[in-house]
């Protein structure tokens, strides 16, 4: 690659006051990672041309490849890219075709044109254009030889639904296309692992000069191992990625954790635990329900955040008092009674139920504890007090019945994030649980 | 407020790599915003020394309160605290009550005390300590008189459940207390109008200098106004801000929307639309129920988000298919078949229906279309498309039925982020018209 330190500037207001997220950021950051391109810095300023022009000065002296985010706008504070271009000494004109895919899209949306609007698609004479299929600002590269060499400023629109897509569909080829070496990568889903264990379970993978890489990552308690491999076609890096993936599988996990890494693998490739449910259950033309108390409809929500998902799952219950436990999915009340109402019988009885009640091939009960502790009385009378995050989730299919006892301390948390983390590791646990199942039929 | 310029640097090579999102800025950027205090600047670092002492002397050259969020921990390459004392001239010692707070932390968790974790315990002699209740290291201050004046650093644990709390609790006080002026803050939380229509028709009450400042902003399709007031003690601010909400209820929406402000505006000092609903609901001792087509569980998800949830749903349905519509919540064949799926009437059918199944004092009913476009066939047999974002939603009390036809173009989005952007707005406007009813009982 011939870029050997890179870095992101992001430029907004809205930024500089918290009022947003920078989830672009984090986006580049990991796409320039998977590219090989060293990023050393991040910074954020303000819609304001003299820090803005301070900032990129300090960037020219320091890195050779700087993407620079939001102020592409068509309103007079977006000043982005005439304080980028006046750094690298260029000159703005229209854009031709710029101009006319924005009037197209004006057009489609009944809005007038205004210089406003033609302001977007003034670029460099000699900008390499990305085109936008989200938006009307057009992104673009531009390279010029400065005192410290070669140095590329790269703009992208702010709108992470616009800056995402066009990352992916024309900068990331832009940047592959540099470079005689090309890069692929494969994400791995895991469950049921923490990060720090697959980091030494899989330290000799990780170690530097690997190709392809190995990384392991961490977002809402689910672990993803980045695999990133570099190489001169596509499928030669594909061929590598799965040849290492495919040993990873075997990888004995213990001391950390029983088995190996295969027991705790999800998916390859897939974005997320409930895609991963959605499009096994689509492949075996099988079915879901479930009865859900403690995550209160977080289940059926992620299952239904899938396109398709009406294939798989008709219909769902959230039973979140005893008495809806009983009406609608037929939890009996001797059940309830002998057992409490957080019990590995009454989730079965859940799943049972809502599987039953709605024809399909797999049930799925949960009962637990989100948020506080709760008191109950068991059947000799005595108080007993159930810790947060104890969670019970059952799954069935008719003919096998898998139950299992979480405890999820929310630990040091808020309340509202105790009540966030404990129902999102039961509807992952539970999902998990589901896709196990499925395997098997 | 005594600082003029402030900025904030985040540690971690984690947030180079883009394996996480950079929440800790945003935070801490909206807190020092309500506080007052300018922040000019943000960025980050990688876990490096020599890169990380550059960051620190720039800041220095430009801000006099700079905050450090990250790499506090016990392991070596935790590195930011032992950089900045060195850049601020100050030589760490153990401070004891910090670290009789780690080992009693570490007795309660069974854990072994090591070398490592008494680095967290070491601080500058001179150090402002922030106890940290939700982690093991603590958050300090430091000053020093550098060349180009007075600088404070603070530094904080990375984790944002550490950090967010500990702020709050700690280190705003610190803040608030070095001014004879207090500043507070409270946000009016709206629906139904968009963040520039609403900074349009305040425009009077966002100019320069008012006091308290109003200042909109968005998060997942739902406006914020942010009033922050400032005066000598809380209860003078307080007054501030009640007026000038008390104002802005009056404000009339025209041109932009009918009616006057307080027609959108859900609650006041409250987190979110779903908080807003269950708090009248257990107010009022009244409950609700969802059938849910096109959300999925969207609705009860977001309900049972908040604590105390339980008094006010006790069931809810998710019916994403005609059969469960029919069996699960008694939508009729007639109805499905005269008006099609996706219709006012049969919204109206499931609110009804869920209503009576669960015995709620309000049934909500929402069938649509989210992600992907759907072909209906009319009743004459003629085949019509129903866009994507096409949703209708029902409210009925009993008595009163409200039904809405919504429209929600998830425009040129990426289809998993149009399918979020349709569920999430449908839940949201679900959840208002639950509490428009709500009020009127």
């Amino acid at each position: 690659m011939k870029y050997t330190a890179s870095e992101i500037i992001s430029v907004g207001t809205e930024l500089l006051l918290g009022d947003i997220i920078n989830t672009d950021a984090a986006f580049l950051a990991r796409e320039l990672a998977a590219l090989g391109i060293p990023c050393y810095h991040q910074s954020v300023v303000g819609d304001n041309p003299a820090r803005l022009r301070a900032s990129l000065e300090l960037a020219l002296s320091r890195s050779d490849l700087i993407f620079l985010t939001g102020g592409l706008g068509p309103t007079a504070d977006d000043l982005t890219k005439e304080t980028a271009a006046a750094v690298m000494g260029k000159t703005l004109v229209l854009h031709e075709p710029s101009y006319a895919r924005i009037r197209a899209i004006l057009a489609k949306r009944n809005l007038p044109e205004t210089e406003n609007q033609k302001k977007q698609a003034m670029l460099p004479a000699d900008a390499f254009v990305f085109d936008n299929d989200y938006g009307t600002a057009p992104g673009f590269a531009m390279t010029a030889v400065c005192q410290a060499g070669e140095k590329t400023m790269i703009l992208l629109p702010g709108p992470p639904r616009e800056l995402e897509p066009l990352f992916s569909e024309r900068v990331r080829p832009y940047l592959a296309a540099q470079t005689e070496e090309m890069f692929y990568s494969m994400n791995i889903g895991m469950y049921g692992i923490g990060e720090a264990a697959v980091g030494h379970i899989l330290r000799d993978y990780m170690e530097h000069g690997q190709n392809p890489t190995v990384a392991p990552y961490c977002g809402e308690g689910e672990v993803r191992l980045r695999l990133t491999a570099r190489g001169k076609t596509e499928e030669e890096c594909r061929a590598l990625c799965h040849a290492v993936a495919a040993r990873i599988r075997d990888v004995s996990c213990e001391p950390y954790k029983p088995g190996t890494m295969n027991d705790y693998i999800w998916g390859m490739d897939c974005d997320s635990l409930q895609e991963a449910l959605v499009m096994l259950l689509r492949r075996k033309h099988l079915t879901v329900s479930a009865a859900e108390s403690c995550t209160g409809g977080y289940v059926a929500k992620r299952i239904t955040d899938i396109s398709g998902a009406s294939e798989v799952l008709s219909g769902a219950y959230v039973t979140y008092s005893e008495k809806t436990k009983m009406a609608m999915v037929g939890v009996k009340a001797e059940t309830l009674q002998k057992y409490s109402v957080y019990s590995a019988e009454v989730a079965v009885e859940m799943a049972r139920g809502c599987r039953l009640a709605v024809g399909a091939d797999i049930g799925i009960g949960i009962t637990g504890v989100a948020g506080t502790s709760d008191a109950q009385v068991t059947q000799d009378g005595e108080e007993i007090t159930v810790a947060a995050g104890t969670v019970y989730i059952a799954c069935t299919d008719g003919v096998h019945v898998t139950a299992e006892r979480l405890e999820l301390p929310p630990g040091r948390r808020v309340q509202t994030e105790a009540r966030e983390f404990v129902r999102r590791r039961a509807s992952s646990h539970a999902l998990f649980m589901a896709l196990r199942m499925a395997e098997n039929l």
